[in-house]
């Protein structure tokens, strides 16, 4: 748990702050009692959806700007104390059919904003989303933080050089930096227009809509699904903790179950959809990563983190959410 | 050794050719009978010399542009059979004190080229140039290609990164690719204006100018040396042979000396010049890396290649050239 007060007053900047994780995040920042200030890019087929912050409309700020352009980041990290760096695209498939949206969208941006903190504050606390993908198909299992990385696609390769990039200015400005290597998360207020971030969620939509539900292979790979909350509660957590400062961590879920199960759950929850066993298509096929265990001491340890979601509870939340806000994200 | 005839009317196509290593690989093909186009963006303070190229004048296609430049990429990539991708800076503390320098000279133009080679040859094969920098204050010693990478600066992220991006493109459109972390190397040719890349090539100028060589700390750290015409013989090897396709390669040397008795060398062979013993500066302590002895016996076993020149051979001929050469240099 978070320390009662250490949110209260404070000022918080998020990126992708319109966006899934950004705004379930800012919806509980607020309820602590934080100043938070929502950056947005608004890139097209990205996350941001300003429905997503109707909770707290008029109790945030919300910035519509790019993190490239610099004079605006010069501007709005300006007495932020912690900032939450969401604001990615996070598409494998899209990473490498068209590398320069990768490049432009997550490689470029989080340059010119990490010189926009390093010259304007570099007191600020920064927690960078990481992705599982980093370690690819996993050389050790469980994965650990040790785990080397060995991503299968332009997109995981950019994440774990942008992580680092992150470390190395606490070097180049005393910047403190955390790092979360997020697996697969799901819950309310994903995009559900298509499927490229996220699978999880957008087969929570064909469910919805009584369609059929793909399961490439035997859908036997091993799988983590962590409900938005806990990733919130989370995230939270590395913002305040002293030692976490300058450190990285992985993250997984109480349950271990294969995709097929996750399928299987799906449909149940929704009461609606069926599913279907497929052939891998090429393109996934190559950047299909395998089984997913990731041992997550470290983030317990440091932080007293533990997941308390479990996936039927999840589902039945997001479902119902989904239902009751169709048409804000159909 | 390279097959005789490998080179010999082949397309080669050599980035940064202008500079240290390219210019001495491109002299070395057209010696071959290769046809040789180099390409380089001449980006102040790199490496491009033109007087790198006299013995060649003529006999190369030189072209001044920027990898960044698509339309002149996706022209001049065309029928290209090999092509040795060597335009990169190279400096470390460049990167940690002007990052966007770092993005705009390695990052940003490497995704245009691969891009380029991909809707327009993907047939070809292209040599990539690493950096044992990649490994940071090593996780193993000796090092082999299994060590994980640890950057410890935003250069050797980046070259991470690329290194990932060329390997993955093998999988994005079929490019044969090849990544040689290369560490100190040295010879005629370096640019000697300031220290920025290949202090080792700096420190001969210092020397040859009676000047004195700063060790800092002990300088009792291993460091291994190359000798240009030995890692022209590699890359030579790396764009011939088909073992080495979509594989990475550690390279190292056959002596294995410390700091310190590099520079004594170095006053040696210059005979003149003085080296004392300073403190580490802080922006050099953070991204100093200790020890470096490289295990390369999978370079050896793929292709064949030993270090041949010993580092008093390799220095005599070094001194020798920039003796004559000086006004071309300093």
């Amino acid at each position: 748990m978070t320390e009662e007060n250490y949110y209260r007053g404070k000022n918080i900047l998020i990126t992708g702050g319109l966006g899934f994780l950004g705004s379930t995040l800012a919806i509980k920042l607020v309820d602590l009692g934080a100043r938070v200030t929502l950056l947005d890019g608004r890139i097209p087929e990205l996350g941001a959806n300003f429905f997503n912050i109707e909770p707290i409309k008029g109790r945030v700020e919300v910035v519509i700007a790019n993190l490239s352009d610099r004079a605006a980041m010069d501007y709005y990290v300006r007495s932020q104390e912690v900032v939450f760096n969401i604001g990615m695209h996070s598409c494998h498939l899209e990473s490498m059919t068209n590398p320069v949206f990768d490049l432009e969208t997550n490689v470029v941006p989080q340059f010119h904003f990490l010189e926009a903190l390093r010259y304007n504050n570099p007191q600020a606390r920064v927690v960078y989303i990481g992705s599982r993908a980093q370690y690819g198909q996993a050389l050790t299992i469980p994965i650990t933080e040790d785990t080397p990385p060995n991503p299968k696609d332009i997109y995981a390769a950019t994440k774990q050089a942008v992580e680092w990039y992150h470390l190395r200015y606490n070097k180049i400005c005393g910047l403190g930096v955390t790092s979360i290597r997020l697996g697969n998360t799901y819950g309310p207020r994903h995009q559900m227009r298509h499927p490229k971030y996220g699978v999880q969620n957008y087969l929570i939509r064909l469910a919805l809509d009584d369609q059929e539900l793909k399961v490439f292979g035997d859908g036997l790979q091993k799988r983590e699904m962590i409900y938005v909350d806990d990733v919130v509660d989370c995230l939270l957590l590395l913002g305040e903790k002293k030692a976490c400062l300058n450190e990285v961590y992985g993250i997984g879920s109480a349950e271990s179950i294969t995709f097929l199960e996750l399928v299987q759950a799906i449909v149940r929850a929704c009461g609606s959809g069926r599913y279907v066993h497929a052939p891998w298509p090429e393109e996934r096929k190559t950047i299909e990563v395998g089984d997913v265990v990731t041992d997550f001491t470290k983030l317990t340890r440091h932080t007293g983190w533990k997941p308390t979601i479990l996936l039927a509870e999840g589902l039945a939340k997001t479902v119902d959410f989904y239902r009751r806000h169709r048409e804000h994200y159909w």
